[in-house]
């Protein structure tokens, strides 16, 4: 089964982000084990991202991965006010479409 | 270690929606098992939530709680176009705060 990353963060400021933020889901998706991605960040501040991967070793090796230790530094730096990871293997799941 | 469970969602429909999510959440912090509680829905419509749970069984039990069947059977017949549910086990988590 695959895993989860849940990012949960609030920013402080906005500076280079998006562009940094695009780049890095690009390079996420070419990483062996990338699954699938998922974003949303709501008026109150709070964003969620989800990224799906294949298994543990993956999402090791993209937190290792050069270019995004670069952006995770300029996240503590300047980006981010908090945030926080959690690393979670799916149990199960399931799901609803209108159109099917 | 605690579990996650993972909704995404788009929404079709706001009718009725913002009463019975606040009563949603009011009445999952109230659960046996209930840990905590995130979510966000970007200018895109996806909605993301996260909620955590000391247990499967008590995920298990608030999906089977009498007040939710009714909400989620609205969801389907009124609020969402299309929704997916991931439970996840924590693995391990870390996170970064600017003011410790």
């Amino acid at each position: 089964m695959a895993y989860a990353v849940i990012f949960t963060s609030h920013k402080r400021a906005d500076d280079g982000y998006g562009e940094t933020s695009d780049r890095m889901l690009e390079l996420a998706q070419q990483q062996p084990g990338f699954i699938a991605f998922e974003s949303a960040r709501g008026a109150d501040g709070l964003g969620i991202t989800v990224s799906y991967w294949q298994d543990l070793e993956s999402i090791r090796a993209w937190k290792a991965n050069a270019e995004h230790r670069v952006a995770q530094a300029r996240g503590k730096s300047d980006w981010y006010s908090d945030y926080k990871v959690r690393v979670a293997k799916i149990e199960y799941e399931y799901g609803f479409d209108v159109t099917r």
